[in-house]
């Protein structure tokens, strides 16, 4: 039989595995929790229990396995596969994690950071299907992003390519966690949704002021999300605010690279229209109206799937890459 | 003998004509009117002309000539080599420049992007030598960029990409010539500078008030970097400010392409360090270590050349590419 290719997302609190065939089909999927609070080894013995297991339940083998792709929180360096010290994964210093998981599992190992991995996977089997340059944003707490040109993700000379959250969109703008301000990530976020509803806070008439008991500490993106879904004027205009701050990071990328499709990838896409009407009309109103006409806006394709996938995919590539 | 590559780069005003090798040894360069007034075909006669006798007075004949590559402004589309109707050539609507040129040279012409041919040209025989992964800003009356990745000219599918002027910076800031608002260039252009010098104007204490005779519509971005050598506290801090876009741009592009280099072109970076000093710092402050690290910002090596020595190197990048 063909070979199959196995993609492992790894993120703080879950691992997603992946069995996808050479021919593009997904063959299963799973998830189990990440055992992160147990350091390194748990997590990797985690990973590795759930490739074999998946595996298994599905009648197939480690000899059936081309090669395993790894998807995780940066900072890293993807060409030695070693990752240096996530802030979500306590304990990792400087693991060599393609090293070990290519000793464990017996077949080689590759590890890609969880933007670019969500990048690829949209282009090779998701949204940007088709496209030879694709744009991804994923939008969760902060703003990550992956970029797919001349059909190969764009990692850059250090690995730390597609930094989208880190655009400048607002000189003297908001402070944001890497240090500098007014980057996108401090607006376009999910956190940066929740700061702006700070804005006018006080004065505002929302429901949002019973949902959270009237103390805005506790306000999550959800909140804000389901309230402007139901009406909310206020939640709204958050909502809008954010998506405009998406349209004008989306417009950047749209003059700047020309690409194909734009896919915007996490939790806040189940808003639709809601959100994907704003952004198109933002990237309408500021980019150029021949690369605008080129690019469609899309929701993820694979739904949440997107990086596991794009671990397969990664790893396919880098093999094809290492046995051309 | 072996053979040269013709670089052709047409402006409203000049035309600049240079030989190179194909060992990539200039051999020689020249500038003549452009006849731009006289509509396509006098501006087609002033560049054949200028080919044929830069070749003549260099011993060299059409038989030594393996392609020649023409730069123009945009829009246009690069493939088929029409220029579309720029405006600063009048008369000019969808002229097949790459046909017409061909016919009369009798030699594989190509046509490319000002902007992206003074990219190129970095890349290959300039600042950027060397590096895979090059960003060029030409900073004129607009600003204009150039992205090389994967060593080759990131274009786009429509031939639109790197806008690098229209990178949107500040929400709801000044209006651009594109039609937004907060472009990169409304801030970081020679006549974005003239713009911000009339901020603060009118209480000024300034020798610029001297040197426009009070009329600051009669600002050049000469007079302010003149003034900003010359120790003029206002003349310094426009300059200053115009250097803080610039590095926030900049900025952006190491957090979004982890280059080797960015590259700065045009008449401004004769101000040297007063320039790069800034840059630089903003860059420092604005951007991830790593990238900041290993990306160098440097004035173009080629001077005002950057784009007729790029046109030979596109020429010969898209003969080899159409001979392979």
């Amino acid at each position: 039989m063909s070979k199959v290719i196995i993609g492992v997302d790894l993120g703080g609190t879950f691992v997603k595995t992946a069995i996808v065939s050479t021919e593009k089909k997904i063959i299963a999927k799973a998830s189990r929790p990440s055992d992160a609070e147990g350091g390194p080894k748990a997590v990797m013995d985690a990973m590795e229990a759930s490739v074999r297991d998946l595996l298994e339940e599905n009648g197939l083998a480690m000899d059936n396995v081309l090669a395993a792709g790894f998807g995780a929180p940066g900072p890293m360096n993807w060409k030695t596969g070693i990752v240096f010290s996530p802030p979500n994964l306590p304990g990792w210093k400087n693991v060599p994690l393609a090293a070990k998981m290519t000793k464990r599992l017996g077949v080689p190992c590759y590890v890609d950071n969880d933007a670019n991995v969500a990048c690829y996977g949209e282009y090779w089997l998701g949204a940007g299907q088709g496209a030879e340059s694709v744009v991804v944003f994923t939008l969760g707490t902060g703003v990550g992003g992956g970029i797919v040109v001349f059909g190969q993700l764009l990692r850059g000379i250090d690995g730390t390519a597609a930094e989208l959250g880190h655009l400048k969109v607002m000189r003297g703008g908001r402070k944001c966690g890497c240090g500098s301000k007014g980057c996108l990530e401090a607006y376009a976020s999910v956190s940066g949704m929740v700061r702006t509803a700070s804005t006018g806070w006080n004065s505002a008439k929302t429901t949002l002021k019973k949902a959270t008991g009237g103390d805005r500490k506790k306000l999550t993106g959800r909140m804000i999300f389901d309230a402007a879904v139901a009406g909310d004027a206020y939640a709204k205009w958050v909502f809008d605010e954010t998506s405009t701050w998406i349209g004008l990071g989306a417009a950047s990328m749209v003059n700047m690279l020309n690409p194909e499709r734009i896919i915007l990838c996490g939790g806040m896409i189940a808003a639709g229209d809601l959100l994907f009407g704003k952004v198109r009309e933002v990237v309408k109103a500021n980019a150029f109206a021949v690369p605008v006409k080129r690019c469609k806006i899309l929701p993820a394709g694979l739904g949440g799937d997107s990086g596991v996938i794009g671990c397969a995919g990664c790893a396919l590539a880098r093999w094809q890459e290492d046995n051309k």
